[in-house]
């Protein structure tokens, strides 16, 4: 296992974990104080999401890079089913095209998928993840003349219903084997896996189609299943088993620290969260 | 598939679904109205909670298979496990086995174990579900001798930290294999399974073991985790198609039907709930 007690270089901030999105949340902090605040501390990366880099991409990510801070990836395509997504099958495909040129212009080499959840009219998961397939697929040839790769991103089962028919990395390689595309991957998210005990093994399958490990931690008594994530080491999660595991596969990318906290992280001050998440990744991850 | 438009049989009710759990739900029917309300439906079994049978375990047994329904469970085990076990492992072998002498005594074929979450001092699931393991090995001779089966019933992956380690069928299985007993099995619950796509091979791998099939159903934007169950038919699980695997795997024992639902159906005249019920079971099950 790689050694990060002093080295913060494949350490990313998503800048989820300053609460960019509630208002009033985060004091504030544009993106480039954010990319300062990344920068003074020797944290490598930055993910971003769309809301911020909206109109000039290019530019902050041109910021970025000269402060020092690699651009690892942008938050997120459309939902592409469910109760959630855009209304037709026209605004999603436009979406996810904006998506990934938004990701390009950004400098940022991958562009997550939220599949979203089921689709009206259908029962269990097994229709939406054919539509999701299908859209994807669709989108692919765009994602790759753009230089963009998509990880599919598994999110918890309590989101199955609304946020993501796609729970598992074991039904995200599925997807990725169906479609068959060298720019299409997974990214591995602690909270949303962390209980799979199939997990090891579906990791070792995944291989170099690993593109994100995202962290945070499972509080052990959460009170909210969106908004009350913990940070590493404050929950149960085997933060250090899950590294070890993904990188037994090969995984030599990033470490993304995303952590949606209402009532705990996103109301401090965002330098303290960063000096606290990074003494975190040294000590416990 | 069974076909159960005219026949309740198979159907039970776990006194859950009325609201039995807090104070001034389920208009405080006592468990002697509650069996001749099934009686006058039909319904064919009933699920008891030990709280509802302590002291007179034998009695009401007795006094539901003499108005027709058929005692199909009790809820439940100790948590064997995590922050919501009792204390030490004499206080939780202790009321294990209290348990099952109440299943014995009101003549409930089998006994429920929701494992419970992640034990104080480790991290991910493994070493709480070794402990699972043991504490049920330790305690099946005494089931046995008592003539009850005991269900290992995973919970969905929203409760792995504090209620159930236990989250997939295919652990529960696991389980099953490495303790090995015939007396030990699974119960499944489609508020818990309904998101897995990989339930259909588990469910043929079970086979006979399938002590018991749940009903519910997932609402696509559930409000609460815990107490938020939706009716049958109105979420998103495929429930026919559940019901098919789980047929197709052997199993030919009761329908269970078990709703928390604090904010909606336990507002309601318990009357009405298992009019719902029935028709649900009838339409759309």
């Amino acid at each position: 296992m790689r050694d990060f007690r002093h080295d913060l270089t494949v350490l990313a901030l998503n800048t989820a974990t300053l609460g960019h999105n509630i208002a009033g949340a985060g004091a504030g902090w544009a993106p480039e104080r954010t990319i300062d605040a990344c920068a003074e501390r020797g944290i490598g990366g930055i993910v971003f999401w769309r809301r911020e880099v909206a109109g000039r991409a290019a530019a902050l990510g041109a910021r970025a890079r000269a402060a020092g801070v690699n651009v690892v990836g942008l938050c997120r395509a459309p939902f592409l089913v469910g109760p959630l997504a855009p209304r037709g099958a026209a605004e999603i495909r436009d979406d996810f095209r904006l998506a990934i040129d938004q990701a390009a212009e950004l400098g940022a080499p991958v562009l997550t998928i939220v599949t979203g959840g089921v689709e009206a009219g259908t029962k269990g998961v097994r229709d939406s993840l054919n539509m999701v397939a299908d859209r994807v697929a669709e989108i692919l040839p765009h994602a790759a003349a753009c230089g963009v790769r998509l990880a599919l991103e598994p999110l918890h089962p309590v989101y199955a219903g609304d946020r993501s028919c796609l729970t598992t990395v074991r039904d995200a390689l599925d997807l990725c084997d169906r479609i068959g595309a060298e720019h299409l991957g997974v990214a591995v998210d602690v909270y949303h896996v962390w209980w799979d005990t199939d997990l090891p093994a579906q990791l070792a399958r995944a291989g170099r189609r690993i593109f994100g490990f995202h962290l945070c931690d499972w509080l052990a008594t959460t009170t909210d299943v969106l908004l009350d994530r913990g940070m590493m080491g404050d929950g149960v999660a085997d933060l250090r088993g899950l590294r070890a595991a993904v990188e037994d596969a090969g995984y030599a990318g990033f470490c993304e620290v995303e952590i949606f906290s209402v009532n705990n992280w996103w109301k401090r001050d965002p330098a303290e969260v960063l000096d606290v998440m990074v003494e975190r990744f040294r000590s416990v991850c």
